[in-house]
């Protein structure tokens, strides 16, 4: 049985139980908002995976996605990643491999972590039709099915499909309405499937199958947004809001499946339309819970756009989005490396935090009263234990070469120094 | 005369006219928001600056504080930060140096930009003040004064002013009402001051006369907040919002004087308290320009305090924030070097953009739909020319070591490559 079936049948988990304990709620709780498929829970049954629960109420998750490509294969850098993604905080990671290695990294990766792990199975597929020189519009749904269980016999805890995109929104891309067309991988290649066939999206199809075969594994299914724009300009556009409105039906009908399901986001979203944005999905999608993708505030931050994304997840997530999907500062440029990866984690936290300072500051709140009180006190050791990053930190003042208690920004002059000698301490 | 004397006289000077054409607005309606005092030049009359608007209407500007710390007295590494400022973009720099050079780098960067430079007064009066072996509450008017006006004839064209700061919210920090107490350095001095002289803020009771040395030079008056809070927790306080409502006061009498004048803000923000202080603000001040620094919206990011300084800052200048003083990711722990000046303005750029982009999209959001067409087009000179930072999206692609017209994350499953081969150009 799925999380989603025993919530339903009134039934808590050791998972539940597991879930509340972290997210400092009842038992009680978690199976309620499970049962309302506000919240869920990733974990394949088959896998030892660490219990993480995305939704209403919990704390707001940030994904990682790392991966080899078809340019660069390197199965010992994409483990090094999953140790930064560890390192730092990343909650989950995708692993959006494309290229040969594409099966030996996921294997490894599910092998390696006990973070749940997401995947995109159509890129196996697209994979496996061009090893055996077949071309994409070749895919059949069988084919499909079986990638999709052989992953979830693997152990993959959620997976993006892509079920939402029609003939109709096609048709308005096919219109050259937006700049910017299709940005989504997975989108482009169904876009291609249905163009070339002329049919119906078979994802959409057939996706009683697809939960057939997800519900077996209690696999996640993350709706995948093929839409999403690419361009702050397609933002919001009748594309962009048709596939989230099938988003939500396919939604309905996996919970009425017992298959948990989450939706995906935006995207490149401008600033004044990210709030609604997220009431948008909120609606239509019966509070599924909603992993963004950014949003991108800006499109010309090229190299930075971690921060263009921070600003869009932090908003985002204060208005309701569960789940953020990190961005690094080679996006729009190259594949990560180390460090990128590092400053999309950090640069997520920082969001994803912010945003819980907002939707819970009882529980999100403490540790930055904390870190002013350490700040009041002069007290390093415990400003560097409360950073997201403590290493930097303590890096940062040692090479400063500032010997005495305050930094080399203001030395004497300190304003907390002036403040204690007149007697606030 | 002012420029705002001189709009109050419905005159156009060349200044409000070289204005008109950099924000795509008329010099009519430059002169009418300079005389609402919506808008302020900066621009001392005795150098040769870069006439910069700030206010109602205009781009977002962003400010780059300099300077030495008493930790660090390097002449040439100041003027190798200026050098930085100008590459990147900032509109303005601070010069914020304390310490035994002060004066030294303060002509020195006069001398070598046509940016226009602010600075705080009162570190000056503290630096001689020590330098004579006297303590900072033996402070006079008449030092302060002296120090204005040499640094008005210097050409300084803003200066901060911590006139607001009273003994009612002073009180307010002694019943240890805040985690931090007071985290401006002048706001600090001025507290030592107030409490060591038993009187009331010498800036406050002297304010005409500084209104006067102002004048002079048409310096404006960037009217410090003092009680800005450094922690979140702080925030939106008695003390910030009592000070607040003096500098609305202030900033109506040097508005009737032919000052121009603009506020200074927060500081530590949550998220959801963000909009709400900038509406206060421009309601409390009769919408003088507000100069924001920051607000941080979390107080646990030092070493990445610029992309926590982005997110507060894109959704201040969305709501109306005219200018944004960078932070950098040195902030909380030492003196920026080169590169974190650098990273400081990029991400203040970022913010300043998204929230331009929503003041006025027709203006904003021309760059972002080049840029998206670029893409299109993969057309990647068109792109790098487009970026905030040309020279290291450049580098990034080089070292990917791609070769093919795709990029390193996706290679040929290179979502716009499947929409051209459907026929979408």
């Amino acid at each position: 049985m799925t999380q989603l079936e025993y919530a339903k049948k009134n039934l808590i988990t050791p998972e539940m139980v597991e879930i509340a304990r972290v997210e400092e709620l009842s038992p009680e709780e978690i199976k309620e908002l499970v049962a309302k498929g506000e919240v869920v829970i990733l974990k394949n049954t088959k896998r030892d995976t660490i219990p993480t629960a995305v939704g209403t109420k919990m704390r707001t998750k940030i994904n990682a996605n790392i991966g080899s490509s078809p340019e660069k294969m390197d199965l010992k850098w994409e483990l090094d990643k999953l140790a930064v993604c560890e390192k730092y905080g990343a909650d989950t990671v995708m692993d959006l491999s494309l290229g040969g290695i594409l099966n030996e990294v996921r294997k490894k990766i599910l092998a390696s972590t006990r973070l749940p792990v997401g995947t995109v199975p159509i890129y196996q597929v697209g994979f496996e039709l061009a090893r055996n020189a077949k071309h994409l519009e070749e895919m059949t749904i069988d084919h499909f099915l079986s990638v999709l269980r052989q992953q979830g016999e693997e152990g993959v805890d959620f997976v993006t499909i892509h079920a939402g995109i029609t003939q109709k929104t096609w048709q308005y891309i096919k219109e050259k309405k937006r700049i910017l067309d299709v940005v989504s991988r997975g989108g482009s290649m169904l876009c291609a499937w249905m163009e070339k066939n002329q049919r119906e999206n078979l994802l959409y199809e057939h996706f009683d199958a697809i939960l057939e075969v997800a519900k077996e594994y209690d696999m996640t299914i993350s709706l995948g947004d093929g839409m999403r724009p690419g361009a702050t300009a397609d933002a919001s556009d009748r594309a962009q809001i048709e596939e989230l409105i099938t988003l939500g039906e396919l939604a309905s009908r996996a919970r009425e499946a017992g298959v948990q399901v989450m939706i995906e986001g935006p995207g490149h979203v401008p600033l004044d339309q990210v709030v609604s944005n997220i009431q948008m999905q909120k609606s239509l999608c019966n509070r599924a819970p909603f992993y963004i993708l950014g949003p991108l505030v800006t499109d010309i931050a090229a190299g930075y756009d971690h921060i263009a994304a921070a600003i869009g997840g932090a908003v985002a997530g204060a208005a309701g989005a569960d789940f953020l999907c990190y961005v690094t500062p080679a996006e729009h440029l190259s594949l990560p490396d180390l460090d990128d990866v590092k400053q999309g984690i950090i640069a997520s936290r920082i969001a994803a935090h912010t945003a819980d300072m907002v939707k819970n500051p009882a529980r999100f709140r403490k540790i930055d009263d904390e870190m002013s009180r350490a700040r009041k006190a002069l007290d390093w050791e415990k400003m560097f234990s409360l950073c997201l990053d403590p290493e930097l930190a303590k890096q940062r003042r040692s090479i400063s070469g500032v010997k005495d208690i305050y930094c080399s920004m203001c030395g004497e002059f300190c304003s907390v120094k002036t403040l204690q000698e007149l007697g606030l301490l």
